[in-house]
């Protein structure tokens, strides 16, 4: 509710959101930003982020704003989920635990299909896990060169989310969204661009300038005919997506629950903590 | 009916169609055109047009050519619609006018989407609004490395049409489709190969000669499989661009009947009558 | 049932069939390989080839390998359909022969649809026909820079199989997709890969080992999460892969009853009978 009745404030407003530490909200020139503000854990996205991600989302869907931006503070655009989410897994209910981190990565992934204005993301740096994933439900993609996009789904025991079993195929042909998504094949920005998944790549030095001086120039557009374009744009395929966001969270639990994704978690998260 | 007639003559026959002022109607090796003839407009499409290429796609689905190509004549493909379209709108029963352009528009679209042969869209020169969004229901698409293709709809208050709300997230993926259609980004033809919309591109000098060697080449195939291939690729999608087609229609009809979209055109005139 | 046997020797064994003439299977580091291995003859492949590859996909898909991998033998990826397959339709009750010729199509390709484990193909020299429709039905394709892809049906009096009328469009968009398919346009495996159909392409000359270096390294990730990412990936399609298959076997099989592809046949082989 907070991040609502800010929201309120409107385009010109460019305030932040003290209630929320690591999603911060700003609104310029009909143009609304989220950006993810956790730059010295790569903006890795803690619960906590979640639940303040959907809040951001509802308000900038409704507020008078144009175009709405999602982007990460500092070096890297996001590495993804926060892999400590997996340790309260190890100490207590997995069942409950488990269906609560299924329910929250349902209700994101739902909030990113329903966003009813254009959807851009702005990918400062490297990109993994579900800030990759979700990338196939937003309008437009912009990328620094020094991004690179990584599902490293399967060494961890894990299954694609954020929708991307269905629209990476459908973006990238499944022999290039099999290799990212079952194999774990990281890749650059300008191989994402050739193959849709990114709209275009700018030099890292020039990234910000340009993105904005054009983003400013589309917000110029008719925002009732953008926000209903994007509708109709997305409209076929939204029931589709629900139905794919429903199964892969269930699909992903299961993975969750067994001893392979436990034995691989525990793994990465030892070798961290020797770092 | 005279285009029927006339087509009746067959490959070989090479007589334009007196009848239709704009609209030009040849068949020669197995292959029949149809050319947009009004280079002086830059090939924009008027009512009469859309009437006339309804007519000529029925004749050429029916006639024994193997192959259907459709392109401009002059330096243009087409500038699309023609905005003087919309002069009418001004001046009479709003309602009813914007029926009727719905209506039409809505049967130009079905018949695209239901030819019955390969249709080739050899793009000379630039394009423009519905001569682009109709590209993705073409089987095969060469361009001139001197077209250009825009889709300008929401700086007029519009939405997109010629399902291509539908073919072009499919084709290049939403983030490159929505930044043609939502933000109205100009594309180049070899940017529009890179990503599926276009076969091939060929340089303005060799264009003609190129596509046309080719093609004559191509027509020498089995008619039937040729024709009988082309409907298998296109069955299993035919039921949903009609109605996509339909909804299209119905937005955009709304969008024509909106505020904004009366003074952008409005504007877009006047600025050019100025000129 | 002797393919069977001989896999539960599972990966490490690197025991060919001596059962299967052409189609040879092995396993090692947790890679079960399919190998056409008919190389004098360039691959083509033969009725009795096609029940091979069944069973072999079969036993590939119960064994405890991780990745599965489809390859050729010799200079060639594969020439595709055996022609002389057709020989016996001059001499014989048609109706019956090409129904069991569209049962066998049919469920060499079901086969493909219904593989339950990652499926790469690694497409070492030039591929024709169905050998290239059925790269959609791929996970990852590989292919060495030497390699053409070319599916020259409509020649023959023929459409396309392997889901290619639905896999491709989708893969490439029906522009890039109707000029192989309708018109037989054959691309090198750069274009196939721009484009999506392959993965990535590796010079001739380091093929084998950059191609298996790779694959190895994959089948370390954890083998249910890949198998059953894979599953996600494929399983809001498969019905409607299921209903093409059955679709593309019953229109090609009128064309095979039909006298243009019987006329088409005849003179390629005895054009090649002459040589």
């Amino acid at each position: 509710p907070s991040l609502e009745s800010s929201s309120q404030a409107g385009p010109g407003a460019g305030r932040s959101l003290p209630e929320s530490e690591h999603v911060v909200m700003t609104s310029e020139d009909s143009i609304t930003t989220i950006m993810l503000n956790r730059p010295a854990k790569k903006n890795a996205i803690t619960i906590q982020m979640y639940q303040d991600i959907i809040l951001a989302l509802k308000a900038a869907g409704k507020d008078n704003s144009a175009i709405t931006v999602f982007t990460g503070s500092g070096d890297y655009y996001s590495s993804g989920n926060d892999l400590t989410n997996f340790v309260s897994f190890a100490s207590g209910d997995l069942e409950k635990i488990s269906e609560e981190s299924a329910n929250t990565l349902r209700n994101v992934v739902d909030t990113f299909i329903d966003f009813p204005k254009p959807l851009v993301a702005a990918v400062n740096g490297p990109a993994v896990g579900i800030s990759v994933t979700l990338l196939g439900l937003f309008d437009t993609v912009y990328a620094s060169d020094r991004a690179t996009l990584h599902t490293p789904f399967t060494s961890l025991g894990q299954t694609p989310e954020g929708c991307s079993s269905y629209t990476f195929p459908k973006i990238m042909g499944p022999a290039k969204a099999a290799e990212m998504l079952i194999f774990g094949k990281k890749i650059t920005a300008r191989e994402a661009c050739a193959q849709g998944l990114v709209t275009e790549v700018f030099p890292d030095r020039t990234f910000q300038r340009e993105v904005w001086t054009r983003l400013r120039e589309y917000a110029k557009n008719s925002p009732n005919a953008m926000r209903i374009g994007k509708q109709l744009l997305r409209s076929s395929e939204k029931e589709k997506l629900h139905a794919v966001n429903a199964e892969e969270c269930r699909v992903g639990r299961e993975r969750w629950l067994s001893e392979e994704c436990a034995a691989a978690v525990q793994s990465f998260l030892s070798r961290k903590a020797r770092l």
